[in-house]
């Protein structure tokens, strides 16, 4: 990309739709965000990425040649050859639909189109902990378990682009149900909500933490963050929550390092905000489940960007960066 | 490769060593072994090689310019680069051995050097089932679990060589000890040794098996074609065991297909004999457990090339075929 230009990238979460003017460098020069909930059917969704896009070009004084292009990330399966997003489970009319090519007609723009989890590790591949490596592990954390992989030097996206299901790894053959159907996926041990539903469930087996004043009784309202909270504080019944966590997770990374022998897992998302509280027993479990050649090289890192690596990775999909 | 010329395959296996003469077609031609005992010190097998080869050549009435090269599947980690073997756990100072230099040297002809399966799986992409394909994950069942991944059309090896390690995905995060050091993995379920040395078990406890009398009640002679010949039998303790394994083996491959999202697996080794018994079970828990998208471009399919796809892939590594 020439260093005066810039792209938009567009992070399209379960509850809220990120919008970011990116520079040549990965910096966010400009950025919005508006709640999925103004998207309910499809052409919303189109109409709002639209007059984002022209808002955020007028707010900087920017024209269509001041631009590279608009890069989006969707959670769910996308043709990313072809632009075509092939289910978006939260918003109705979402099938099949040739989002690359509708937006390329109207905006007068190149877009491209990708998995989410693959926009994040691109931009991770390209501006963040995953420059200059060949082969690399992205997992995000949030309320499901997303995945991403970089593979000789660039994002692999499989035979029919639904490759990087790193949640969809059975752990356990006698493991608790998971949502696609299968049971003992490393997503129902690690997932947001699986995680959230088994507290309460030890909550209300009498289980102690000081979560339950936290939240004044109201089991409902425990969160992530607030565990995070309640573990810094000392609270005994959160920190084995996230020991848990991170142990599951090693069990499930362990076997995809021992496959693919990558040199770096990075981890990003929401919840991987409980940093040393997740990455300690994550570490811990790899460590004595990984293959000694495989550990040589490997190292288990945070994600770049934080809350911004999902908008920051879409827009890296519209970079021509030669790597 | 030129249509008139030869390649020479080695398979350096657990007990016996293959080495075979193959066209640029992927025909064998001329073929010998010999036993793996015969070389029980590092020099022992360098010299055996050298013979195996030159006997090879005198038989066939060839000199070295009929030859593209020689190519060797080690089981254990293989720099394939620089063509070093570092571990070879059955023979006696093989560590860090840059073989491709020794022979090289000594045969006047190029020498390729990797992991056994990745060999295995080189020639399922020149000449075998692998043909055309990009992704595909092959697999080897013996007494352990061998794996090599096709990535975009080649061999994929990994950040040191040491990719493919499908054995040593944990499926049971409380499952038996494995020879790896962790437990629960892939290998403690399907591997030859334990497999048979779970029947033992069954039958010590009292279960019922025609296979008792097969071996005159000597327990430790069951062996898998044994088992293969109860089971073809009707012998429902034979076709359980053989249904464990199918099963297991699904639960581990589903997690990779959910990851890699390749177009085919590919099952080899020798205890991929027990063919429909092991392949129902495993087709119907893939299609449990491996996710919808994924299953749409799946083929689950026995390796070509038999008993000889270990000698018929390490010829391919000397090929210079392109695709």
């Amino acid at each position: 990309m020439r260093k005066n230009k810039y792209a938009i990238g567009i992070d399209v979460g379960a509850t809220v739709i990120k919008v970011g003017l990116v520079k040549a460098n990965g910096k966010i020069v400009s950025k919005n965000s508006f709640s999925t909930k103004r998207a309910i059917a499809k052409n919303d969704l189109i109409e709002e990425i639209i007059k984002q896009i022209k808002q955020l070009k007028q707010k900087n004084s920017l024209s269509n040649k001041d631009l590279v292009g608009v890069g989006i990330g969707f959670p769910g399966c996308v043709d990313y050859a072809k632009g075509i997003v092939h289910d978006l489970t939260n918003i109705k009319g979402w099938k099949n639909v040739p989002l690359k090519k509708i937006l390329q007609k109207r905006l007068g723009l190149l877009v491209s189109v990708d998995n989410d989890v693959n926009a994040f590790a691109q931009g991770q591949l390209i501006w963040g902990v995953a420059r200059k490596i060949k082969n690399a592990i992205c997992v995000t954390l949030g309320s499901g378990v997303g995945g991403g992989l970089i593979i000789n030097g660039a994002i692999y996206r499989g035979s029919n682009y639904s490759a990087g299901e790193v949640g969809h790894i059975c752990i356990d053959i006698d493991g608790p149900r998971c949502g696609c159907g299968s049971n003992g996926c490393l997503e129902a041990f690690v997932g947001n909500t699986y995680i959230i539903k088994r507290c309460i469930e030890k909550i209300k087996k009498g289980e102690k933490t000081i979560l339950v004043s936290m939240v004044g009784g109201k089991l409902s309202k425990i969160k992530p963050d607030l565990m995070h909270k309640a573990a810094k504080k000392g609270d005994r019944f959160s920190i084995n929550a996230w020991k848990d966590l991170g142990t599951y997770l090693g069990v499930g990374l362990s076997g995809l390092v021992n496959v693919l022998n990558p040199e770096k897992i990075i981890i990003g998302g929401g919840v991987s905000k409980a940093g040393k509280f997740i990455f300690e027993p994550l570490k811990k479990e790899l460590i004595r489940r990984t293959m000694k050649q495989h550990l040589k090289i490997l190292k288990i890192v945070k994600a770049d960007f934080a809350d911004e690596a999902g908008v920051v990775g879409a827009a890296s999909l519209a970079m021509k960066v030669k790597r």
